[in-house]
Parts: structure tokens; sequence; C-alpha cells
């Protein structure tokens, strides 16, 4: 198991994500087989001085001059990120057969797998997407689908009333992550790791920047 | 027009957004008229001294043992955030139909407005969302739309391949802001701002955790 070296922040993490579909994006379009922090940098955006750092927590094993091997590098973050383990999860939502899941699944990153649908509205039950195998249950079964279905991962997409109530059935159930998908923040207990989606900060980004004329700041 | 003080750091407008919604839920579900930052605190589990910072940032109003008025402190973040404008967007997606178009609703801050749709898929041209009043337009029409429109925002959420195509139409046509859904980074000129509206990277912080035992690491 490759360990971080030092404490590694979590913007560090959201550019190793980066730097792993942009890497696969350069391997698939342009067979490129070994390739330069600087290089890199070209296609990310991202400072290759800042590239280097981030790949050095985990130990860098880049060659000066060389580059690093693309193959090597993408087992070695999809290690990092945890993409080899394969995770179960479950989506909690309301109004899912107008809401659709297929844009959930063009965002999840390799080895997460929805295996299981509730949505709030009982009325709901029972309506299923076939290319995915997957039929909606009601919120009833939320515990049982969790332990039989050995799930690590939730996600919620629920009104901000229902978000929290939902929250706390998954982590008695024994959800070990959550991805808060709702517009309001939501509490957990230490065990129990929390992502929290917010695309809609990601776009009050934009709308401070258009309003004051100036970038989002620094990161 | 409210100014920033100072330099405003990406996480700052990030809780701001989260502050935002948190004091729309107190108001609206509890009827809070009121709010101390240890309040609005416990609420985003965000330290009042955070709070207190970031508001501190554009000119701190709250008063020392009484807290912040909530509708003022609402309206005020608005003006920041530039909720208070109305922005209109295009979306430019691939196989919208199946897609859909409700999840980007659902994460829409105050102001924004869906009023144009492109497929890339020439067979989609035509479909319609009656419900959003919108009907779905070939890739030829982006530059019209964009001007027609007066439109400020694109959003992308297209193939790899695609993505810096797109993006570099949209500049071309005079678009303002764009938020990139799409997995890969793309490149904007200095006047176009840019907001990476990164799923896979927030999801990846909880496989990372879920894997090494830690938590995403520090902000």
């Amino acid at each position: 198991m490759i360990k971080a070296r030092k404490e590694v922040s979590k913007l560090t993490i959201e550019r190793m994500a980066v730097y792993y579909n942009t890497l696969m994006k350069m391997k698939e379009e342009e067979g490129v087989e070994i390739c330069a922090s600087t290089q890199l940098g070209e296609n990310t955006g991202i400072a290759s001085s800042v590239i280097r750092r981030d790949l050095a927590c985990f130990g860098g094993f880049g060659r000066k001059g060389v580059g690093y091997d693309v193959d090597f590098l993408l087992s070695w973050i999809q290690e990092i990120l945890g993409y080899n383990t394969e995770w179960n999860v479950l989506l909690v939502g309301i109004d899912i057969p107008v809401t659709g899941i297929v844009s959930y699944y063009s965002f999840l990153p390799p080895g997460f797998k929805i295996t299981a649908v509730i949505d709030l509205d009982k009325n709901n039950r029972g309506y299923t997407f076939p290319a995915y195998n997957l039929a909606i249950q009601p919120l009833e079964n939320l515990k049982t689908v969790i332990k039989k279905q050995d799930i690590a991962i939730g996600f919620i997409n629920v009104p901000p009333k229902q978000a929290q109530k939902v929250v706390t059935m998954m982590v008695k159930a024994g959800i070990r992550g959550i991805a808060n998908f709702s517009s309001v923040p939501v509490a957990v207990p230490e065990h129990v790791f929390l992502s929290q989606v917010n695309v809609a900060s990601c776009l009050s980004q934009l709308s401070y920047s258009l309003r004051t004329g100036i970038a989002d700041g620094y990161l």
C-alpha cells in the first residue's frame, strides 16, 4: 500500500484526480507513453513545480530529464486514490425517475459502482433502470440494502430538510463514506468520511468573478 | 457594489455559498431572524472564527454579542456572489435527452438561468423540455445563440475529446464564463472565467480517505 510521506492537502488529492484523467486522455488520444511534468503541466494548466511536489508527496519516482512512465504513473495514482478497489454505492434521491441517474454515472471515478437506488417518494418504488440493472427501492429498505450489498459509500441528493435525516440513517446502517450532493451541509461522526460535492459553490465562484471582474482567488 | 477589502481566497467564496444555503435553511425551516457566528458555525460545521474572518473580508458588520441580521446577511451575500444578477446559461452536452437537464437545475445558484441547450449529437436536434421551455439545438447554432440571447455563462459536459473544441467555440462567440463539468481540464484566455466542476475529484477524496483511513487532508 502506497503511503503518503506527510499530510497531504485536499487540493493535492483533487489535482491527482486531474492528473489521472489527463494522463488517460494523453495515452488514449495521443498514445503518449512517457510524460515529463512540464508536458503534464501544459495539458492540465497546473504548474509543473506543483505537479512534481504533489507526486513527491507519495514518493516521487520520475527520473530527471526522462519523465514519468505513463502506464506506471496511472496505476500508481489508481492505487493512491483507491480506484483499484470496488466501492459499492447507494444513491438516495428524490424524483429519480425524472432526474435520472446517468449524470451520476458520467462523474463516477474508476472503482465506484452504483448498486442500489432509493427514492424518498414511495410512489417511485419499483421504477427500473434496465440499462443499469437497478430498481428504485423505498427508504425503509436503506439499512437492509447497505448491509446486504456491503455498500461502502452513500450519495445523497435530497431536499435540504431531509438531508441530515438520511445521512443519520446511513451512518447507523454502517456506511463508511458519504458524498453530499445536496445544497446544505450535513454532519457525520468522525469514523465516517464526508465529501461535499458542492456544485452550487463552484458555480458561485463564477458569478462572483463575473460580478467583480476578478478571478476566483488564489488556491 | 460591495468590494472585497483584500484578495479573497477561493475557499472563502466556496464557504460564502455554504453560508447562504445554510442561512436560507435556518430562516425557512426555523424562522431564525438573528444569527450569531457560533450558531452558523454549528449549522455549517465551519469554525465560527473562520466565518467571522470570511465575512470580514467584505467589511464585517456583525455586532458583538448580538449577531447578524439574517435577511440583511442573505441579501449581502447575494450581492457579493452575484446572485442578484441574471446570468443566462447555455448548456452544451451529449445525449441530453437521456442524461436530462433536471440535475443541472437542482445545482443552479440564484440568478442562474439555463436559456439554451445544445447537444453534440445532431439527431437530438429539436428534442424539447416543455417544463423548461427549451428545445435542443445543434452545435452549428452555438455562436448565434450566445449572441442573440446575451448568454454570459456556458456549461460544458461533453466527452474529453470534444471539450477544448467546444470551449474554444464559446470563447470566440464572446462567452464570459465557463463551468467545466467534463472530466478533463480545458484552457481559456485570461479574460474568460473558468470554474472546474470536478465531481470526480470530490469523489476521489472519498476513495482516498476510505483506502488510507485518513480524512481528506486539511483545507
